[in-house]
């Protein structure tokens, strides 16, 4: 029997950054999308290129990276999700799996993605945050943080907060924050945020100047002077990676997109 | 200077159990009990002997261990407290830390403990939750399970599920359950259940049962049941070790006891 034409498929995949060096493959480190493409190897014994929509860094976590790929699989889809499920590591999951519709692009398709930050913010460390939140000791004015925030939505020139990641070259570092929220459930604060995109670093960079608002260190206007400054080297302080998460990803038409 | 008296001292411990051998100490594996106490020798320069309200299992967690021991220090307890995080792995944290009263044992002292018991109940697994979470992939009826765990409140044998820890010799089963419920934050099922004290592995094996009845195995009668027939080869799964946290361990007139 001659090799069936390989699935177009996309996935949601949940991880666990702490022991990977970020998303992206690296000749000698392991990555998120090293060990799908390995795990899809293993599977249908075919060399395989996964495209993410987001290079989380190392130690960034993700609830909701979506993923396109091509496998070559002659069985049903939920056969293949549980074949993948059982070979990847347990830092590692697809949650959901589909055909991807002609064209789909997890990166350029996508409308916006959200991500979450958490705050352990309290005088003692805690071993069971401590790998999915970053730990703060001065006490922090979620109102002032909120306040401040509020700066972030809409359409400007974020150049304060990051570059464009690789391989844009466009040097274009306007983009359009549709959501910036913190909630509080002591000890513990997360921040949402959603954009159409991100510069690189960009949500670790607003953290950690977030942070110096909360703790008195700035007031809400200078927070409001550096974003408006579009000066890189102002930030002072970028939030650690493992407090990081990639929630989701938007597409237009869910159903169209993905099949 | 001669050395002064040493302090007698409580605290309140949390800890990641997924790297260590239990709470006991053991001469070969590293433990929680021996973290402290190396924590404690290297800070004050003298032995020490660290006693705990519970002798976790391997993979257990902690929020609110409660331990004793005696510290020659002759600066503040702040700084003492701050000196112990600093030393110990980042897996283990001194919380709160205070005086103990003359006659303070964590075990014997006290009048319930409380632990709680997460379950993920999805069909795929959970890279995010897998070090602190049971993954159940069979839909589970959380109203049964509620239904079930209501028979275990009171005083009662409950030798179906569990002997007396060691180096209980007394053979006495009996325990007095006061809080026993489970709350859904789909997809993660939490049960909470307090006592005077528990059984070895006690939790488990009632979380085990209980899944058993919650994914239709068993009735809620049959759990009754099990039960009532004190027999402990009935229990025919015991939950995994990292689903379970020690939330609290509560005394009569804290301020009493722990000075």
């Amino acid at each position: 029997m001659p090799p069936a034409d390989p699935l177009q498929l996309w996935a949601t995949v949940e991880y666990d950054g702490t022991d990977f060096f970020g998303f992206q493959v690296q000749a000698q480190e392991r990555t998120v999308q090293g060990e799908i493409e390995r795990a899809l190897e293993e599977i249908t014994g075919g060399e395989t290129r996964v495209v993410g929509a987001g290079r989380t860094d190392r130690g960034v976590h993700a609830r909701g990276q979506v993923i396109r790929f091509k496998a070559a699989w002659q069985h049903s889809l939920p056969e293949l999700h549980r074949a993948l499920n059982a070979v990847l590591a347990d830092d590692v999951a697809i949650l959901e799996m589909g055909r991807a519709a002609e064209g789909f692009h997890p990166r350029f398709s996508a409308q916006s993605r959200a991500y979450r930050y958490t705050i352990l913010n309290q005088p003692w460390p805690s071993p069971l945050h401590r790998r999915r939140a970053w730990h703060v000791r001065q006490d922090l004015d979620v109102e002032r943080m909120t306040r401040a925030s509020q700066c972030l939505i809409g359409t400007q020139d974020f150049a304060t907060f990051g570059r464009p990641p690789e391989p844009d070259h466009s040097q274009v570092t306007v983009r359009t924050v549709m959501r910036a929220e913190w909630q509080a459930q002591e000890p513990v604060l997360t921040f949402d945020i959603e954009a159409n995109a991100f510069l690189y670093r960009m949500v670790r960079s607003i953290v950690g100047t977030l942070v110096l608002v909360g703790s008195g260190a700035l007031t809400v206007d200078d927070f409001q002077a550096l974003l408006a400054a579009r000066e890189r080297c102002l930030v002072k302080q970028v939030a650690p990676a493992q407090g990081l998460c990639l929630m989701q990803v938007n597409y237009a038409g869910r159903e169209g997109v993905l099949q």
